[in-house]
């Protein structure tokens, strides 16, 4: 099965390679049980807004979708597993082709209200969540249920568990930013109240309603911190005074959010032993690119893109830099040294975590990356990508916002997802050129005042803050 | 200085000691700037009570009180560090004699809502906690700010912090139960946010306002769980692939509330090195007695002593059973061993924490207990102790309601208060003879329906569970 999924998994660059929907759904579906029906029937709401996608009129675009997704699915209807996205309008959560048949997201789009805020915006022109779900059913013909609410909400996640069943659930809906999280003491309270609380909810609901149900959560590989040793898979074998055991992988988070994730981490972990949870805790790297085969299929089904101070990382961010002439901000000595990876493995990495799915009992951690680059790494690829397009880079360095150290070891096994038949699609030449040009295509959409870091570290206060525009 | 510490904890057992009032809070003092005055005027209050406590005209008592304590210090009303008590009405909290002259205590009173709620009481009559700072006043003639509120109100915090400017808080303030956060989700969601909130608070009180200060948290030991090698003290040295760090020690809680210890020990740990908070973090074992020279003076200062099956701890537990006739309850094999601690020397610890300040931006953790005792071993002890005073004491085994190893190995260290200057009071026969006694002499206040165990780690569900009492 193995050899099987690498070969299904055969990815090419960017928009150029053949859409092949993941083939482990029909493999899993075939051991599972069949008896239950997506629901579609009508009940009061209270707590909760419910949209049933509908398919637009739009027959034009569907002669642009891809030759596999749609038809590969067609006879698969009662046989996919019914999969929840929990913050399915996120940079990570919105791509489409992650998931199977019968879907489910939960939203409460808080991010969209976060960026009104703060005065940001995508660089990419993102259509609402409705839009979207529209659009992909009328490419695809494939339904998305969407529920507008709070996880934090339990009456409201209660129901939506009780009336979909999931065999899964990805858990993308926490607040997602550092930097968010260190602006004033509401948004750090805000970010852990809500990640924390929402993932107990998560947890209660899964043991309720669907104790079979397989939690796929993300994580952080900032969980880790920069440790002096190398950075194992969630856990470590330590053999101190002549015993040994093995262990939760220590955490040294460095921020209110990567804090969050490692509070997240930890009620998970109990709640397999003391429950019999089903885990995956997906330690994701830094996520760059924007673009997937269904993404492209339709401006409404564009993915967001951010390169701010708050919301943007840093490779986004130094492409979107070197497309409107501004000086790469590498912050401090840059020798801050993280794990990367493309959006598409993202999609990979989720899959395969849904397609195997944990045992009972079991909280496994997977590292979600590809390779490892140091910020100056990352500046000096721009540069030269930048240069074969004819755009003169420079890079600055900024005072660092971060409290974090900017020189120092740095080596995270990622071996755990490889094994179960990732692909992994490698920073190259030809992917940072398609990146420049994508950033140079919608240069007229940045605001350069976006793009300076804006939240300090160690100025955070308790008092209000309002982030200027 | 170490030695005289030393020479200054020569405790006797129970209530049998001079009552010695730290030297330490002397030696910083002298060191410290005097500016600062106790906040004693009126203020608007919109969010919070405060009380003032006043000298009730109890002139009786007065001859009751011990020959050092409030003579020792009337000469340093002007030296004494100003200490914040935050959950001052607690089985730890309210203990009087830890805190030096000027001590503003913060309280919600929660815990006394909860024993209403859940149908339970404390084995000793506890006043409300204004007369026991009335009685307090006019026993030792010390007055002790109270204002009522909720930590998790950051406005309540600080308007407090602005006005009393603490040098030390000591944070008690926690929903403190295993059980009661394994009662139902709205329990586990309220004790994660409870804790983990009002510490974030805490620590952006003392960012904000007081930068100096020095936070004591009380943790528990229980953050630790029962790894299969020996447990240190918050940090452990690694030798991983050739290379060495020393890292945060590896946590593995079992509880909603553990877990909770460990999400603030983490938050705490961020702020030290991101702010330059100087905290130390009390990994406390598990605490038994009740009296201290202080509690015995009057009845209105009596400590509170839990024995139910949510609130009371082991040793505690089983001395209330014996005192009653009921079997001691052993949770499953009863192999599970912890560190434990006589009260007086949570006193003695709390002491020492304050008077030797952690460094700014160090995060110190110490082991907080004195001896090991499995379950069994304690059954054993109180049986023979029973004995002695002509009780037929006999053990049960039931099944156990928390998720735990019952057989293990447990070595935890404990040095770096030994190295401050603790002088552990062991258990003893002689201190289980009183605490027997003292169990005894209240016995007809026992309700023997508390006794046993009433919350199941694996049974806890979504829905709001009643305890009958």
């Amino acid at each position: 099965m193995e050899k099987e999924s690498k070969d299904r998994h055969d990815y090419k660059p960017l928009n150029q390679r053949a859409t092949v929907l993941p083939s482990y759904f029909n493999q899993i579906a075939s051991s599972s049980p069949l008896k239950k029906l997506v629901y579609q029937g009508k009940r009061s709401q209270r707590c909760c807004t419910t949209i049933q996608a509908t398919t637009l009129p739009v027959s034009k675009e569907a002669k642009t979708q891809p030759t596999s997704g749609a038809n590969h699915t067609s006879n698969e209807a009662s046989q996919t597993k019914r999969v929840m996205v929990i913050g399915g309008d996120g940079y990570c959560g919105l791509l489409p082709s992650t998931y199977p048949k019968r879907v489910m997201k939960l939203q409460f789009l808080v991010r969209r209200l976060f960026d009104q805020q703060l005065g940001l915006d995508s660089l990419t022109p993102i259509s609402s969540i409705h839009n979207h779900i529209r659009r992909w059913k009328s490419l695809t013909g494939k339904t998305i249920q969407l529920h507008i609410g709070d996880v934090c909400d339990f009456e409201f996640l209660s129901k939506t568990f009780k009336s979909f069943e999931p065999d899964a659930v990805i858990h993308f809906g926490e607040q997602r930013s550092a930097p968010y999280s260190m602006i004033d003491r509401s948004r750090a309270v805000f970010t852990q109240n809500n990640n924390v609380i929402g993932t107990l909810n998560v947890l209660f609901a899964i043991k309720e309603f669907s104790d079979q149900c397989h939690l796929v959560k993300l994580g952080t590989m900032g969980e880790y911190g920069t440790p002096n040793i190398d950075i194992e898979e969630g856990f470590i074998t330590i053999t101190h005074n002549g015993r040994t055991d093995t262990l939760p992988y220590p955490k040294q988070a460095s921020s209110f959010y990567h804090l969050s994730k490692v509070h997240d981490s930890n009620n998970i972990a109990f709640t397999c032993k003391a429950w019999g949870i089903r885990a995956t805790d997906l330690n994701q790297g830094v996520v760059y690119g924007v673009r997937t085969d269904e993404t492209a299929m339709h401006e409404e089904l564009y993915n967001r893109f951010d390169y701010d101070g708050v919301f943007g990382t840093a490779l986004n961010r130094f492409c979107v830099q070197a497309a409107v002439g501004h000086p790469l901000t590498v912050y401090g000595k840059g020798g801050q040294t993280r794990g990367y990876l493309d959006i598409r493995d993202t999609v990979q990495c989720v899959e395969l975590a849904i397609a195997n799915p944990a045992e009972r009992g079991e909280f496994r951690v997977f590292n979600q990356f590809t390779e490892q680059f140091s910020v100056n790494e990352l500046a000096t690829l721009v540069t030269k990508a930048g240069e074969k397009l004819g755009l003169e880079v420079q890079t600055k360095s900024v005072p660092n916002p971060r409290v974090e150290a900017e020189e120092h070891y740095y080596n995270a096994k990622h071996t755990k997802l490889v094994e179960l038949g990732l692909k992994p699609q490698l920073l190259s030449d030809s992917l940072l050129d398609s990146l420049l040009n994508f950033t140079i295509e919608f240069k007229d959409r940045v605001g350069t005042k976006q793009i300076m870091p804006s939240v300090s570290w160690g100025k955070i206060g308790a008092k209000p803050k309002t982030v200027a525009a």
